[in-house]
């Protein structure tokens, strides 16, 4: 290689200009960008982000960014935090399915309070936005699995270089200082997969773009760093990954983007029940099923099933996001798989409690990851089965616009109210059009820390 | 093992008393102190700071800690952040020679800064520092050299736990909540060797220290993490190092202590040379030497000494540390080996570049790190030899309590002036008896930018 891995990569992001992205890679950013200031609106009143604020928002600098979802602001270095950990908590953002990073967070959270620091336009939002997904989905790219296998969170530790690599860009950094901000990126990964299961792991998206943004600004006052951190003998590659290819960093940038294969969850579980549940609602919707009229369920999957989510009496919302069996019979009942299906109430629910003692469920390892068959016996002698050959989400069946819709909605309208939701949906879509991204953080605040009047009481979940 | 390896560690942590320690090691306890101190104030006027500065204060929040040498008050974590740097900035704080760690760093800049914004005895500061500096050597000790030959920082990647015990211990966790803290530093190392050469490598004390500070600060509220970070499958030991024995983590807690092997820098360059500079200084000294009496000077080193210092002509102060030629020169003609003869005017010193051009060496490998022959021929025609068995600053050879009193003022002098100065040092070797350490921070602040009058000058090396 005549140049260096960190050197190519700083070179374009500095120089990759707004006007050139493709119409599908910028439609892919909005997608992406719905999809995220969702779950960031939708995860903001959780006990993780109510503790994290606790503790650290008597530090915050002067206030000038918002945290989606609630009425407090933050300087953007806390916002970044706050708002990357309420994206991640409901574990509903996208996915890139290659390395299982999940882009949006670091990146978005960064530029989001960033853009309400400094101006941003919506068109230059869009484009950082984009090339951060970029740096951190290739460098991924370059040490999966090897990286993942070891222990490391990869969407933190990838997650830093997309945050200083965004806030680089509309910093417009030149490509030195753009190497010195994915040096100091470098030094400061984020996240041991040991800590899934606690509020850590939420912690991981929001710490890489606090990380990422304060790598950046160090860099553009000319805070030096090395220029090779990432291929480097003793650079972030080797020390942290046993194997890796830095083609998957250098080929074919600017000409293939991996944003274009990130995924957006309908349902807000593991991405392994998601099969079970899109062939449980399809059923439900084509026959107007109700639970009288079913006599037993019987699921055939892949054998990761069982093995993460075979949890057979699941007692809380966040057991329930383990159990196959809770998430077929609630498909079943309710016809959706969000996070009202998810909560303590609907996994204690007598009705539901009653259908899912009937669910039935065997592994066939000749079944994909992204298909499941599901077999109903109905109390007339009928039986109907679904074979969903790709889940909803995945990449052969993307959700569409409509389903990303209906997720925000399902996700913000408890906390902003029908009204407010639907305007910084509006405001999402239109991003790459908006004289100031910084609208989209403002439209996403709450006037007071009781809600929005008819909203108060959804705040305490 | 009947219990956790973290467990065993916050356990200790949270319950180790002020009252149990034994007097040596709160006397080591000031000597590091003091030591720490003066480092952090000499180090507070490098561009390095500046410029972290200038990059991140906009973001402080209410400004209740000190930047140590400086009139810009931060928020504690800021605060922190800045005093590690400051501290590491000339590679002339503390070493625990066993793993290379350099303890005070991440643990004092997080206390010192936390203390002026909950009050915290002296005798409380110095518990939790004797047993930060205790958890990160513990931690060092349990992965070195594997973890360090592999590419980390180890100062940086101990540094955080050590942070975040010392803070933990001064918040009251208890057990529990202490390995919570444990676990949030686990997720959060900083620092690859790489950055060595730039400015980002002190950062990397002052990031461990700021991240240690908000682990501790997010546990206390009940933000959950693993409890057994350190040594789970996918923890923090097996994750960033492919060897590990945890009885160093765990045996003999309370018994001994890793701060009475901790050493003190007399000389502000690589502890290679340290041994030449200390020959150097006692041959002038006891001979009355000047330089129109040098004929030559002849080394005989360590094979490492050519291998890191063996620039023939450095052109900067910089450069200058890293030539054992430089060293000996300055060290003849000076009586000294401060950052004054690390200086691009000391370098550039026609006297010194003179005899500098006298000066030669070679290897042995039959000579230990610490050992040095230093050989001159005078211009009467009589030979000097000095044979330094053990350099001063080693354990072997320890700096005196005066030794430590004349590097603090070495470099707090021309900060703060004299006066100013020995009143900060007259507090640090008091720190286990005040009221409030925050004492010392308030004292070693200047009152405007521009320094305290007649040290203006001194503030723009």
């Amino acid at each position: 290689m005549s140049e260096g891995v960190t050197q190519a990569l700083a070179r374009y992001v500095a120089t990759a200009k707004a006007e050139s992205l493709p119409a599908p890679v910028r439609k892919e950013a909005a997608r992406a960008f719905v999809n995220w200031t969702g779950c960031a609106i939708g995860g903001s009143h959780h006990e993780t982000l109510d503790l994290a604020l606790a503790a650290l928002a008597p530090f915050s600098g002067p206030p000038t960014a918002s945290v989606l979802g609630r009425s407090e602001r933050l300087d953007p270095l806390h916002a970044a935090l706050m708002n990357g950990i309420s994206s991640h908590v409901f574990d509903f953002d996208d996915t890139h399915l290659r390395t299982v990073i999940h882009p949006a967070g670091p990146v978005a959270s960064a530029l989001l309070a960033f853009a309400e620091y400094r101006p941003v336009s919506g068109l230059d939002f869009v484009n950082a936005f984009v090339l951060g997904v970029e740096v951190e989905c290739r460098i991924g790219n370059a040490v999966f699995p090897e990286h993942y296998d070891v222990g490391w969170h990869i969407t933190g530790t990838t997650g830093v270089f997309g945050a200083a690599a965004a806030i680089g860009r509309v910093l417009g950094l030149d490509e030195r200082r753009m190497s010195w901000a994915l040096g100091l990126a470098a030094t400061q990964p984020v996240g041991l997969r040991e800590m899934f299961g606690t509020m850590t792991k939420s912690f991981h998206p929001g710490r890489a773009a606090q990380n990422g943004l304060t790598a950046a600004l160090l860099a553009e006052r000319g805070f030096t760093s090395s220029e090779h951190a990432l291929e480097a003998k003793r650079g972030w590659a080797n020390v942290l990954s046993v194997a890796r290819n830095y083609d998957f960093i250098t080929q074919g940038l600017g000409e293939r983007y991996e944003l274009l294969v990130d995924t957006y969850k309908p349902f807000a579980c593991g991405i392994v029940i998601h099969p079970t549940i899109d062939g449980c609602i399809q059923l439900r919707n084509a026959e107007g099923l109700t639970a009288e009229r079913i006599r037993s369920v019987k699921l055939r999957v892949h054998p990761l099933v069982l093995e993460l989510t075979g949890k057979v009496v699941p007692k809380t919302g966040l057991e329930g996001k383990f159990s196959v069996y809770h998430a077929a019979a609630v498909a079943l009942l309710e016809g959706a798989g969000g996070e009202p299906q998810f909560s303590d109430r609907a996994v204690n629910d007598p009705a539901v409690v009653a259908l899912r003692e009937r669910v039935s469920a065997e592994i066939d390892p000749g079944i994909a990851a992204d298909e499941a068959y599901v077999t109903i016996a109905l109390s007339d002698g009928r039986i109907l089965e679904m074979h969903v050959e790709h889940a909803i989400g995945s990449l052969a069946r993307p959700m569409t616009d409509a389903g990303l819709d209906a997720k925000f909605r399902d996700l913000a309208d408890p906390i902003l109210g029908a009204e407010q939701a639907q305007r910084v949906l509006a405001l999402c879509w239109d991003i790459g059009q908006l004289e100031s991204a910084a609208l989209v953080a403002q439209a996403a605040r709450l006037e007071s820390p009781a809600g929005n009047g008819r909203t108060a009481a959804a705040l305490h979940l």
